[in-house]
């Protein structure tokens, strides 16, 4: 059977707009993804309840690894529950690194050799886990921990801005109102907070209809 | 106070021998080390009762992370309980990557600089993520993750066998009957799997009386 062929992929999911986007990517491309959703105790719970909502209708077996107390220690907005009032106060202290690590772990428990991370242009600036040559370096220490040069990476939004990326979800059909940006853990988008001001930045400068309900 | 002016380390601590001699060793080294014991459902209980000893008699506070589910995809014999045999049969895919992140992360959160890691010349051979190329390539990754070339990275063990370690362990005064090695979650080491096979033998090829006691 020709789906048999498929390459499976690991994809770190959040079930927010931009590993959603990564996920139909992935799939139209002809690859297997599969979600890996890392609970790690942030308080935006809508997160998990929007993935198990892509994967029935996409027809993928999400895997779950259920970690409150990870980063524990960390001081960041999104672990203490304390208000985020700039990108900086949502840092989760080497986050990133952790979460792909436990990719490659899952992906080498399943024998897959493709991780994939959504991380894109736009994070550069606040995050510098997103950037191009932090993959990089990552991508080698992983491939040495594992002692293999059969182990691939791939980060398709290296180059994309958050508009970018709103613009290829609709030309792929995704259903953006069934994604979670919000830092809140209110029931609908709070609007004001740095990410949901960056997901309506992204729609106005994509010139696309925001179909998210924003409290403000 | 001359003791605040102590750079503080977090240290991967396992209550084994090896991390047992590292924290003696930073500590005879005018550093202030602060063990980090991550719990991810590994078997062998006795760990961490032995790293508490450690702690009361040092005057140390070690930091605790309880992630049981961190590795739940593993095919390790560590997470499943099934007899392991030999050193492959040890191995946590991608472990040791995922600690050391989590280490950064904890650093990173307690402003602290130096992370140190027990690994040693005597596991190259079957563990690649004990490699000095893989931890410098870590390391370079950390940095870039962080932002920061202030963030250093210790392996005093690169160099070393676990032979070597027992000598230098003996010197700083380490109580070795109060660290543990064996896979099993028996009462004493069971002297046949291949952690004890290792532990009995470095004492041997030290010369140095070895105070465990086997089952066989």
């Amino acid at each position: 059977m020709e789906s048999d062929k498929k390459e499976s992929v690991i994809v770190l999911a959040s079930g927010g707009l931009d590993s959603t986007v990564a996920i139909y990517l992935l799939k139209t491309g002809g690859f297997n993804p599969v979600p890996l959703f890392v609970d790690y105790g942030q308080v935006h719970r809508k997160e998990v309840q929007c993935l198990t909502i892509l994967c029935e209708e996409l027809d993928l077996e999400y895997k779950h690894i259920d970690v409150p107390g990870l980063f524990r220690y960390s001081n960041s907005g999104l672990i203490k529950g304390t208000k985020i009032e700039s990108g900086a106060d949502s840092v989760v202290e080497n986050r990133n690194m952790v979460l792909l690590s436990i990719a490659v772990s899952v992906a080498a428990s399943m024998g897959i050799k493709y991780v994939s991370y959504a991380a894109h242009k736009s994070d550069n600036l606040v995050y510098p886990d997103c950037r191009w040559e932090f993959m990089e370096s990552f991508a080698k220490t992983a491939r040495l921990s594992l002692d293999t040069k059969d182990f691939k990476f791939m980060m398709p939004f290296r180059d994309k801005t958050k508009a970018n990326i709103v613009t290829l979800g609709q030309e792929l059909g995704v259903d953006f109102s069934k994604t979670w940006s919000c830092y809140t853990a209110g029931k609908i988008h709070c609007g004001i907070c740095p990410t949901c001001v960056e997901r309506k930045k992204a729609f106005k400068v994509a010139g696309i209809e925001d179909p998210t309900e924003y409290e403000e």
